[in-house]
């Protein structure tokens, strides 16, 4: 069982600010991500594209965003749980919440902040009669971790910059990489594209286009697909491999926190804005692009003001009774849980003689 | 008459990142600050201190923020009237306002938004009996513009880093500078201290310590101060002058939006914060540091959050009827009034043969 003051669902922008925020008052967070990193949407589906509208900074690639979020919050050490999705969540008789993710693992806190984004990222699943069979036995939607394709023949499907990116990664690591695409066109970064065509050219992709994968052959494990490619004459044939990877994109989804008996209005939760961001549980906050309330804007810098609300109200349900003054960090500084203090240099009294 | 879409009184972060989100929503600002240029306390009073909370900053200089909040907003071509207070407001028949700072400026905008910060800062003033005739005649409590000591004789009084700054800039400007100080030991950064150390050694900074200024000699001019200078022995004597500068540190002080029918609690302007942070004066919006709501938070974030709200409350009014859908600058990118455009690299569609 994890312990923790401030459970946090979603380890997006909105999360990773929460962690300073709850740092600030002497509150410990740990996060839970469905996704296999921090980030969010910001590392997941856009990482190389600039946002124009975060305060002070006249442009940011969202995965630089993530990046200076996890340093600014990094010494107050929050846990994660990651490439696990929250599934249920119990009231105890202490009035602390069990939640408990799609594999088991249990975590324990006396306040849940949901800041689930959109919803977990479901990945578009193909539409191959037998696939559900082979679902973590040579087919992955997403690329956790690469090691596990290393020396063996790996098949990708898809046409956008993730299909791109990870054939260019893996020709490196695995023995054979083959990229099947329905169109012969490729949709993604200049750079991306032009490097699978130079892949290719040297033998380090196999392009099969314009194709789909039909089927999947193996018996407990992956061992082929099934192949049907179109063009001047159609062809049907089948592909050794020890992997199939469809990559057709993520599609956000409430998923299961949609039966927790918060109040959902057009698929998020709606909260109190008038005072802190709470849910109609007590205990529950939502924050950032998962909440809704009278005049809501799903923007990040929005989720940094919620999120840093709802660590107020998170103090006073942790330390019932205790006032806290806020204090600035330009005069207080930041005093990490790992020993770490950040503080403004201070002035100096001096004789001039 | 300066005539505008949302008129800003305050020039503080909250007030240039207004300028951004209105120009999202190609609304027109222009900002009115008593202090002689934008930013607000962070370029007044502590530029060179460290900020550790504003969200993706690990670390920010107030002065490198303000720098950054008017890069962000440049494209958006704000208006500035600078070192003038906002005086007065008066609600015309057609609904807009106009407002008139202290020096007679007039400014129309169907829509006000209080940026004011902990008010405008006014210059703490010593007790020495005839110094209110000498104002503006010799006497500034802040500099606005140092060319006006060029080659006259100048007398600054004060112990902190106001007071040490600018005797190190004007020994280079002024054809004398006495730095006058009621104590031994002056307060403020270190290198301060010591470039002040340094040119008092070299005869460009005279030194007079501990003393206080007990009086102004002059006929409409000042021509001279009368000083008490204790130590050993109790001296008085006079220092002939152009000018004199006491530099002790700025109050903050709602002043004259106090008187405009706004509701006020605790020296801050009660807002609806369940919707868009207006005031009780349908088209007034008060945001940041100056107003109040229940579980408020005076940190400069907030202020970017509740500025991008009332920027959308604004639009509403301004287009009555008008419908506005939230586009994200990473899809549409940012088009700027003086013809800029930031947009993120499109996604090219591309064979690869």
């Amino acid at each position: 069982m994890i312990s923790t003051d401030i459970l946090i669902i979603g380890a997006g922008p909105t999360g990773l600010f929460t962690v300073f925020e709850a740092g600030l008052l002497k509150l410990k967070c740990h996060l839970i991500d469905a996704l296999p990193q921090p980030g969010g949407q910001c590392t997941e589906i856009y990482p190389k594209k600039p946002i124009y509208d975060i305060p002070a900074y006249p442009e940011i690639l969202a995965g630089d965003l993530t990046e200076k979020l996890l340093e600014q919050c990094k010494q107050f050490e929050p846990g994660f749980t990651l490439g696990e999705r929250a599934e249920t969540i119990e009231k105890q008789e202490d009035g602390t919440f069990i939640v408990t993710t799609n594999k088991g693992t249990k975590h324990q806190a006396p306040v849940v902040a949901i800041a689930g984004g959109l919803g977990s990222f479901e990945p578009r699943k193909p539409l191959i009669p037998n696939i559900a069979n082979f679902e973590d036995k040579g087919v992955e939607y997403i690329i956790k971790d690469p090691e596990i394709y290393r020396d063996k023949k790996v098949v990708i499907a898809g046409g956008g910059d993730s299909a791109l990116d990870w054939s260019i990664f893996l020709s490196d690591v695995a023995s054979e990489v083959t990229l099947i695409h329905r169109r012969n066109e490729f949709r993604g970064h200049l750079d991306s594209v032009e490097k699978v065509q130079e892949l290719k050219n040297l033998g380090k992709i196999n392009l099969v286009t314009p194709a789909e994968v039909m089927g999947i052959i193996g018996n407990g494990h992956v061992e082929g697909v099934v192949v049907k490619q179109s063009g001047e004459e159609l062809k049907e044939f089948n592909i050794t491999c020890d992997h199939f990877v469809p990559l057709f994109g993520l599609s956000p989804k409430l998923g299961p926190i949609a039966n927790w008996g918060l109040e959902i209005e057009k698929n998020a939760i709606k909260v109190n804005n008038a005072l802190d961001y709470q849910t109609n549980i007590p205990g529950i906050f939502a924050i950032g692009d998962v909440n809704t309330y009278p005049g809501k804007l799903k923007l990040i810098l929005c989720g940094f003001h919620e999120a840093t609300l709802m660590c107020q109200a998170a103090y006073q349900i942790i330390n019932p009774g205790k006032k806290y003054v806020l204090k600035y960090t330009t005069v207080s500084g930041v005093h990490g849980f790992d020993g770490t203090s950040k503080t403004a240099p201070k002035a100096v009294v001096k004789k001039i003689d």
